[in-house]
Formats: structure tokens, sequence, C-alpha cells
């Protein structure tokens, strides 16, 4: 993209910022009308379309003073992408809402617009549209479209007593970032690094789908929160067994040098967007699932190590 | 909707306001997965999706002490369906990012999102999703998805020399309408009215594209603004002729009485929504379209009476 010239956004305007933030996008064969219409024209070849919106707030969800553009880009992208991929989906495109003061340099949001596409490219997606408008703070609205490749999508209402829980991606990372952030350490990097961008595991929501997930939802609020969506959904028990989890090496340092048990950043940190899925016993799992858990019968709750655990174990909105 | 009881959005919390906006939502056809899952899932029968995106931001676009959160939220609305409608599409469902500080009465909230609801309706349009955030300021994203009906896309690019110039809908009057109120007025009521929400014509983008339009475009920074988009994409000269047009009864009034050139509200005022399109020479226009000029040869521009216009005659973003 263009360099800047070091203005801000008044300077630039809106149409060029749109031409900066636009410029170069890869040809994707899935996009009729790109950007620079009315509205963008998508196609998918089964005629279903997965869409989902997150909406990021300077100050909710991040400060410009703790991240970097290209950082709070990739956040807002993955936020969306990662719910396509927990449909079982493939994102193929993005419309975005940007707002932004007028004396914000031009280049925070070009390299915001980066980090957006660069995380979208992960996944083969692009920037087919969007709106760029004045507001005091920061406003990134992501909305993605995305293709079930001929799988029904997977709800979160379709896990089964006996059914096996498993999940892929990191989990409880972002939380302990954030943890040792707070006090004021920049290591280890590896978990800082986490609560700077997620590292959704893309490919495992089709996989899953493919392989008969019967109920799959990605982990932004915690995985106790997030499990409870999945139990109250389907009228099932999610049961989670700590005892055999693997507590990834970085956070069991970092929990040894704070005295506290990584499994509670595991069970309630959010935003790493791992992917949790149901699938019956003795499917074989797909690359990158482990199995963390089993489904019973009784009242939609979720219960760690034999004892419940509820809905206040994860972030809160409005809170 | 339910009852809110008073209370603000900080004692409903995230979920209850969702579970009270997308109440009762009617039944869709090509609605596979509606709100509450991971994403929604709509389908297209032509594969073709219409997707974009506006963002309404307190402050910038509306100011809570001026407006009804129900007019606000069909503003909100009323701008990406009628960018369906400008690609010559039907608008089918919308997905609503929603942002607000916590202490929100949560009766506004409900009362935005039936304005959204009843906008949308107004086309058949329903919300399948959404995502609500805590913010400093009221903040909303509207995406559209539609669908085409089986014709080619109606793009900015595709006025040819010899095309006749319509529109349908108003133009003009919401500009009418901020004059007065500005000036501290509270009629005629149909200006301030229009002010406060558009009346798209929403059914005049598909009849527009069924009828052979050769571009199309909503006006929503301003009639001149909006035809230079055209003569730009089209590399054409939008010939208007302001000689023939009729000014609305409520306009010529407010006009005399502040000895203004009516003209100029029609040819500078945005947030109408009205429908600007091409039709080859001869061909039969759709109801509501009205020829306001034509298609001439030359360098991109705007030409109203003989003389060039530029694109400082509209809505100014980051101005």
């Amino acid at each position: 993209m263009a360099d800047d010239g070091g203005g801000t956004l008044q300077d630039l305007g809106e149409f060029a910022l749109i031409d900066r933030i636009t410029a170069d996008l890869p040809p994707a064969p899935g996009v009729i009308v790109g950007p620079g219409d009315d509205t963008a024209v998508v196609f998918s070849a089964d005629g279903l379309v997965a869409v989902t919106c997150d909406l990021l707030v300077e100050g909710t969800h991040f400060r410009r003073d703790w991240s970097t553009p290209i950082d709070i880009g990739r956040r807002a992208a993955a936020a969306s992408l990662a719910d396509v991929a927990a449909m079982g989906g493939v994102a193929t495109s993005l419309v975005v809402g940007f707002g932004a003061p007028g004396d914000l340099p031009a280049a925070w949001a070009v390299s915001c617009a980066s980090g957006i596409r660069e995380e979208a490219a992960l996944v083969g997606a692009v920037l087919v549209g969007g709106d760029v408008v004045q507001s005091p703070q920061v406003v990134i609205s992501v909305t993605a479209l995305g293709d079930l490749q001929g799988h029904s999508p997977v709800l979160r209402s379709g896990a089964r007593t006996g059914d096996v829980v498993a999940i892929a991606g990191r989990f409880g990372w972002a939380a302990a970032g954030l943890a040792l952030l707070s006090r004021g350490f920049r290591s280890p990097k590896a978990l800082v690094d986490a609560h700077r961008f997620p590292l959704p595991p893309y490919a495992a929501g089709p996989a899953a789908a493919a392989a008969g997930a019967t109920s799959m939802i990605d982990v932004s609020d915690g995985l106790v929160a997030d499990a409870l969506h999945i139990a109250t959904a389907s009228g099932v028990v999610v049961e989670l067994d700590t005892a055999g989890w693997e507590v990834p090496e970085p956070m069991q340092a970092a929990a040894a040098a704070y005295n506290v048990d990584p499994r509670e950043w595991m069970l309630t940190g959010g935003d790493d967007h791992a992917l949790l899925a149901t699938f019956p016993a003795g499917a074989a799992l797909p690359d990158g699932f482990t199995v963390i858990g089993s489904v019973g019968e009784g009242d939609p709750s979720v219960v760690v190590d034999g004892v419940p655990r509820g809905p206040e174990d994860g972030h809160r909105h409005f809170g």
C-alpha cells in the first residue's frame, strides 16, 4: 500500500483512504464485484452463506497505546473468521466498517486495514467492501461471509449424550498473557503475543464438519462460558475432566512463578478463539483436536472435575 | 417485544438484550440459521449475494436528543437496504453490530432494534445476527445481504453516451428539513420528517435492473456528488437539466419563505437515498423514475444546466 505521507485522515479524506485500504487486493474467484460500488457481490457454489459480525471499540476491546494497529486489525478480523470456522465453514470475504477521529494518523488506519487483510489471507478471504466514517473513538466492525463447502452448518445445539468433547487451538494463552502484562511483565513472549492477537485453528472448523462434529463453538468468552452455550442449546451436560490436560510449557512456567493454577486460565480465559466441538464416541477426530471431556445427561450445565461451574466464569459484557 | 422494565443495558445484560431484540422474528424462507449461533446461514437461489455495510456513530450521524431511537434504527437500516436496491437487488437479511454505554436505557436499544426491523420488513428482510458490545457512544453497524433475483448487478460503471439519466424517490427533502430545523422551525412536517428518516424507493432498484438500467447508485452524499461517481466509473459526462424539474410543493413553500433556490437542496442534499440510474435512450422507464438529464461524451464530470459542478457539492467525510 502507498505511503501515508504522515498526514491524518482529515488530510487524506475518505475516498483516498479507501483507495489505499483496497489497493492491490488479490484476485478471488468468488468475488464478482469487489470494493467501489454500492455493494460487493460474492458467489457461493451451494447457495449457502454463513454470515457473522463482530464490533470492536477502542477503550472496550483495545487501546491504541497498548496495541499496534496491525495487531488490532488481526484481532478484529479473527473474531469473525473464527465464527465462520466454528460453523464448519471457510470465510471467503469481509466487509469492514471503520470509524475514527479526523486527527487519526492515516498510517494507523492503513496499518489496521493491513492487519485485517493479513488475517483474512490466512483462510483465503478478501476484503470486498465497507464504510469509513468519523467517530470519536476507533470503531471496527467486521462482517465475514463464509462458504460451508457442501456441509451442513455445525450448530451449538447438536451435542448428544455419549459424545466426546474435544478442542482445537490454544485456550488460556491470551488470559495468561494479560495477567503477565497487568503485572508489568513482557515475557514469556509466547503468552504476551497470544494476548496481542489470537491464532485460531481455522482449518480445524471445516475438518470437524467433515468428520461429523455434532456441535461446535468458538471459545471467545472462556471455555466454561462457551461450553455452557453448547450445553444450553443442546440440552446436555458438558463434563470437562482436567486431570488429563496437558498444560502448555509457557503457561506452566508463568503459573509457577505467580503461584496460580494454570487450569483456571484455560477454563475461564477468552479471546483465544479455540474451537470447542463434540463428536460421536468413536469418531476419528481431525488433526488438532484433543479430547477434554464428554457429554452427559441432565439439566444443561458445565461440570469441571465433577464440580458445576457457572456462567460467571467468563467475560462479562456491560459488566 | 417485551417491556424493558425501565432498566439500563448494564442491568439487563448482553444476552437478555439479544433475546429481546431477536424476539418474535418473522419466518423467512431464505434464512437457514437465524440469530443465536456462531454465524447465521442464509440461502441464495442463484448463489449470488450482494453485501454492504454502513456504520452510524452517535454525534457524527445522529444525536440522541434530536432523534428517536426508532428513527435512528430506520435510518441505519435504510442506508444499507438502499445500497442493495442500487445494485438492482432485494435485501434479504441484516446483521447488526450495536455498541452502547452500559447506562443506556434498555428501552432505547430495544426501540432502535425495532426501527431496524421495521425498515427491513419494508423489503421483506429479517435480522439474522449481530454483536452487542460496550461503547462510549451509540454505534450501529448494519450489514445487508441481498438477492439479485437472477439479474446481473447494476454497477456504477455501465453508463454510455446517449443514455438517459433518471431518478426515483425524493431528493433534497432531507436537506430542506435540516435547513428548517437548524433555523428552529418544525414545519413543513413532510420535510422535517424527511430528515428524521428517508423513504428510499426500494422497489425501483430491482425494477430498474429488470428494465435494463446501464448504471445505478443511491444518492446518499448528494445528487451531484453521486452522479460524479457514475461519471467517473463510466468515463462519461452526466448532464443534468434542471429546467424541467418539478420542485415538490413543500420544498417550494420552504424555499420561498427562506428566499433560497430549492434546486440547490435537490442538487447537493444527501441522505434521501433516491436511486439515480441511466437507461438506454428509448427504454421504457419503470414506475417511479423521472428523466432528469442525459449522458454525454467527455472527461468524466457532472454538468448542471451547462455549468460544470465539482465534488465539493455534497457531503464531506472527515471534513
